[in-house]
């Protein structure tokens, strides 16, 4: 069993023009919680005030302990959840979080913000 | 004593229109060396690949136990090294890695890319 992944999802995000009551980034996040399948052994889904890419919402970041973790922004409220938990499942089934280029969803290739390497880093591990 | 931070720098990153040999990235790195002081208890000053941060070159990253993890762009190979390792000061002078907005220098208010929270969540952390 992997170690547990935590998908981090800004609930401040505003889309352009989006005059809608409730935010979306909180919509992404409610849509992400609907389609979360009933067995989430090992993902925890989390809302985030802000995640800092407030000039590409809505945007979503995914951690996992001893894996990179990656920021994604440019994604839409409605349409952006099924692929997210898609490419979150993919991530999770790797050993260091990275998922190979042709194997990301469109979505991720286009919306990376940026990624950041796991602590300890990978390539010390055997270091004291 | 505060926990490590670590500082990540984006080697690959190439500032626009520079044909140098040696990209802008490594430039920043050894100058971030160059000008670390003879103590860095506490400090780990780290070159990484790529931090998918492409688009605003240079770029670099600050994460610590416990603390929100930042990552910064826009940032000069030459201009910057003290910037950024004052702004890390600040940074590992806090609980929680959040330097209230005025105190920051101003690369890192308008160079910031992304944030992460620390995992497990402040927030969390009286939480199982």
């Amino acid at each position: 069993m992997p170690e547990e992944t935590v998908l981090y999802v800004c609930t401040t995000c505003r889309a352009e023009g989006d005059t809608s009551e409730t935010r979306a980034g909180a919509r992404l996040l409610a849509a992400l919680r609907e389609r979360l399948p009933e067995d989430t052994a090992g993902l925890r889904v989390e809302g985030v005030e802000c995640l800092s890419v407030c000039k590409r919402p809505c945007s979503v970041a995914v951690a996992s302990p001893g894996r990179w973790t990656y920021v994604y922004g440019d994604l839409d409220a409605e349409a952006s959840a099924q692929t997210i938990l898609a490419g979150i499942g993919l991530y999770a089934g790797t050993v260091d979080g990275i998922v190979p280029w042709r194997e990301r969803p469109e979505a991720f290739r286009k919306g990376v913000v940026a990624r950041i390497p796991p602590s300890p880093p990978v390539k010390e591990a055997g270091r004291p």
